[in-house]
């Protein structure tokens, strides 16, 4: 069966020929066909092509691949809706469609609510937590176990680092404030807003800025100041509030069919996985470099009033966080599973943090 | 005459028969034959043999790209003094006695003061923050123009997170404290303390625990709980502080002789060069994951006193080790290139950490 399922994918995907051969006559035969085979494999992707970072960020990752592998696996980046849409990736990498995708792990709640802890969760990792528990702490095999089910191998291969908190066209000074805001926010986070008093609506990418200059909504978040000024909401709202409590730092994920990945040989695997780590840490390194200089312009060019929400704000807003996160971890066995680890890797890195990232990021004052 | 010095070199590291190639006859030959052809690399090191997380990421780094590669690219990694003296690594690999080299650039300072602002320099950069700089802030540009003076190319392979104060006897509650203190602590914070009118001493790593036992020394710094538990540092000292100002996150580093890396087919130009991202995002998560686990045992079985050095040292160590790294970057144009480079990512960086990082480590209390 799995022999025959496995032909009837290689012909489906349409790895076919190897790449050379033809020529070679000898009994090195063998091992060199299997070395210089050819893969052509489709990503498809949740972004817009080529979308600033997080599109750059596939882009990259098959031309890592592409460069490592010395031309013998070969991918095609899609972007959302051109050949499956945005949100169809997980189905069409499961079903082996294409066999690799790529976006963020919280887009597929529906499929699983444990995979929100993989992306973000409200009052969650930081990107450095993040990764010190996927690579180190049990996460990523969490995670490995999760998609398996649904025949996928999934891979950390990015990260905003830590998101502001959006725009608003009222002051948000106290809890009572967010009761009746209509404010764009998906996922868990909006729930959190529900709970609230609010009304979380979505709205696609593109009708965001047009629904917010026209009062539909009165509030929304995107991603930070490099992507929001690309968008114009300073045209549309006063106030940028910080920090980003719903997304302290999103992971981006690929992922690649389990038959396909089965067929790699042991060195494209291991090219694969590297070229993740590579696109991890660059994606985090480009936010980090690129975003403040967005926010001096948006501040000092636009005269967007920068904010903090208030202590009493995020107070509020945790506990709400909690209760949603919970009912989420109730959900299914896998999301308790991931929970627990998740709370357990986070009680280890805040004590941690305590005496070392925190201190650190006092000591520009001193 | 490059062509020649190639050839020399070839033959030197004994870069010589291509893998395959015997049996195959075709006009296919020369790109298999190249694409074929295996390197074997030595690789010294300024760690002990497999030292945990700082010579194990040199391990897993010639692992991954033997990997990779599929055995194509074979590197033997060497602990220090097995083969060059630790102390020995920068130039075994400049001259070409060997491929390639692991260590931290500070140690590098004799042959060339800017190499310390790719490692560590007090109240410097945390490891986010150094790895934004290198990889999108124009850091790494500047670190190969650095090396290529010395026929090398560096990479940053690896973090070690943000590290400890120091093991003390006695508290240090005020500047005064550190007057005529005998602490092993190595480099600028050395000389940091020595402007503080402490005496900065220097004792190899087997002779510390000794020497603080028998009160030689007043002090000494290590790493963090990790590796200073396994030091049994709790066992000559009271006081366990924290943050380690002088290393917040000191960068590792991977370095190839320019002529061996020249030798390398593109493919394996990107692997090297994929590996090395793998190695530094590894190595932080291992440091994160595994401190606090060893930092509790310290606090809860050895009953060792952790303590935060008070606002006011912070605030004069800081005025000191200003004036310490203006002298390194007075020293000569690359460091004072590499300084004003520094000083203008870390304003940058800075900025945004006051809204993104700095909140996110406040939200634990809430």
């Amino acid at each position: 069966m799995e022999n025959n399922d496995r032909r009837k994918f290689i012909k489906k995907v349409g790895i076919g020929a190897a790449a050379i051969g033809a020529g070679i006559a000898s009994s090195a035969v063998p091992a060199i066909a299997k070395k210089q085979k050819t893969y052509n494999w489709k990503m498809v992707t949740t972004w817009p092509p080529h979308f600033p970072m997080l599109g750059e960020g596939a882009d990259n990752l098959a031309k890592w691949i592409d460069e490592m592998s010395g031309g013998r696996l070969k991918i095609t980046v899609y972007g959302g809706g051109e050949l499956v849409p945005p949100l169809g990736v997980f189905d069409a990498v499961s079903q082996g469609t294409v066999e690799m995708g790529h976006g963020a792990a919280y887009y597929w709640a529906g499929k699983s609510p444990a995979t929100q802890f993989f992306a973000a969760v409200p009052f969650g990792f930081n990107a450095q937590s993040l990764n010190a528990w996927l690579y180190s702490g049990g996460g990523m095999k969490i995670w490995e176990e999760l998609y398996a089910k649904f025949n996928l191998k999934p891979f950390i291969a990015g990260n905003t680092g830590v998101q502001m908190g959006g725009w608003f066209n009222k002051k948000i000074d106290a809890m009572s404030d967010l009761k009746g805001l209509k404010m764009r926010i998906p996922g868990l986070g909006g729930k959190v807003l529900a709970k609230a008093g609010g009304n979380a609506v979505l709205v696609a990418g593109g009708e965001i800025y047009t629904n917010l200059d026209r009062g539909v909504i009165d509030a929304t978040e995107w991603v930070g100041p490099y992507h929001d000024l690309k968008m114009g909401f300073y045209k549309a709202a006063k106030y940028y509030y910080y920090p980003g409590w719903h997304e302290l730092g999103t992971g981006l994920e690929a992922m690649v069919n389990l038959n396909a990945w089965n067929t790699l040989p042991d060195d494209l695997k291991a090219i694969v996985e590297a070229a993740t780590y590579r696109s991890n840490i660059w994606m985090l390194s480009e936010f980090e470099a690129k975003n403040n200089a967005a926010l001096r312009e948006l501040i000092d060019v636009h005269k967007v009033q920068l904010k903090k929400f208030p202590e009493a704000v995020l107070k509020g807003l945790k506990k709400l966080s909690k209760e949603v996160v919970e009912e989420v971890a109730a959900a299914d066995p896998m999301s308790r599973k991931a929970y627990d680890s998740f709370l357990k890797f986070q009680k280890n890195v805040y004590e941690w943090n305590k005496i070392t990232e925190e201190p650190y990021q006092q000591l520009k004052y001193l």
